[in-house]
């Protein structure tokens, strides 16, 4: 994991990330009302073990399903209306080590904080300002909801025919919870005063 | 389907719903950015077949969730400061109508029309207005979030010994699909103008 320092933009556990306006009380809630257990962390740590190796294969097949939907691709679209490269290039780095973090870190005060920084970096607030592009300032949120149903199924990428069933699908479901835990986070920049 | 009519305030396809502000063709682009197919609509009628005899049970499971956990129960607490059972009872009837429309409903007019109704309902827009009530004004969108990991895993309920794992891996991805695009629908009254 240690390798991630050296990927542009990356400001996990840095100077960089302003402390979250969510406590870490906050996120317990969170994490209780997704129903996210200690079982479910180990399971997401041994999911982790064979997808951190396929980060870059997950990523790659969910930008397959972006570049293949108009609506989601123009969000990486600079002025003159085509994909700009470089910032999806530089995206995808930090997309492929949310993989590896999503199952590996450790959620306390520096994730709780990266998650807000994340979430701030698909709005008008820091879109774009990362990697000094100029594509349009948003992610809707409905479609960072909605693209939660594509970058929730993994059984393919976790070698079924080395597990139990009972262990695949503690594994799903620990992903499914860790992902939803985190969309719930990212959604608060974009959420009317007193209503998230 | 037609015994809804007798459910109080379940107003679906009815002159009290407002028309959605969302069109028929942003819903074709959330449902594409889920992933969602003509395979899923067959795969969630399938599993309806199942469903809609145990969505009394499913709602039963959920909301024991939410009862264990004070930060979701207060949500349905009256002025008192108690568990508002009264509320409780008209909502669990529309929660368990739900079960029966995600997976038998046409995404037409209709079904968009009430998804943003559903929305409002859970905003100040509209909670409470409906049962005429005095628990708190909204549900917060980080919860209703977050809870679309205890409402997706639906193997348990899907008589897994009469059908393939394949069978049930599709109706199991289609109800999530589904789940999350109305998720998606119902985030747009919480959101910032321009965000959703």
């Amino acid at each position: 994991m240690h390798s991630s320092v050296s990927i542009p933009g990356y400001d996990y556990g840095t100077a960089r990330v302003r402390r979250s306006p969510v406590t870490l009380d906050e996120l317990r809630q969170i994490e209780q009302a997704a129903g996210f257990s200690e079982e479910d962390q180990h399971a997401l740590q041994c999911a982790g073990e064979v997808l951190v190796e396929q980060a870059e294969q997950m990523v790659d097949s969910w930008r397959a399903r972006i570049a293949a939907q108009p609506e989601l691709a123009r969000w990486f679209f600079d002025p003159s209306g085509k994909p700009d490269e470089a910032y999806k290039a530089a995206v995808k780095k930090r997309f492929v080590q949310w993989v590896r973090d999503t199952c590996m870190r450790p959620r306390d005060q520096a994730w709780l904080d990266y998650q807000e920084e994340i979430g701030l970096r698909h709005t008008p607030a820091k879109k774009n300002q990362t990697d000094s592009v100029h594509t349009p300032p948003v992610v809707p949120l409905r479609y960072l909801i909605a693209f939660v149903a594509v970058v929730n199924p993994i059984r393919p990428f976790l070698c079924r025919e080395k597990r139990s069933a009972e262990e695949i699908e503690e594994m799903q479901n620990a992903w499914s919870k860790a992902v939803l835990i985190q969309i719930s986070l990212w959604s608060r920049p974009y959420v009317k005063e007193g209503l998230w």
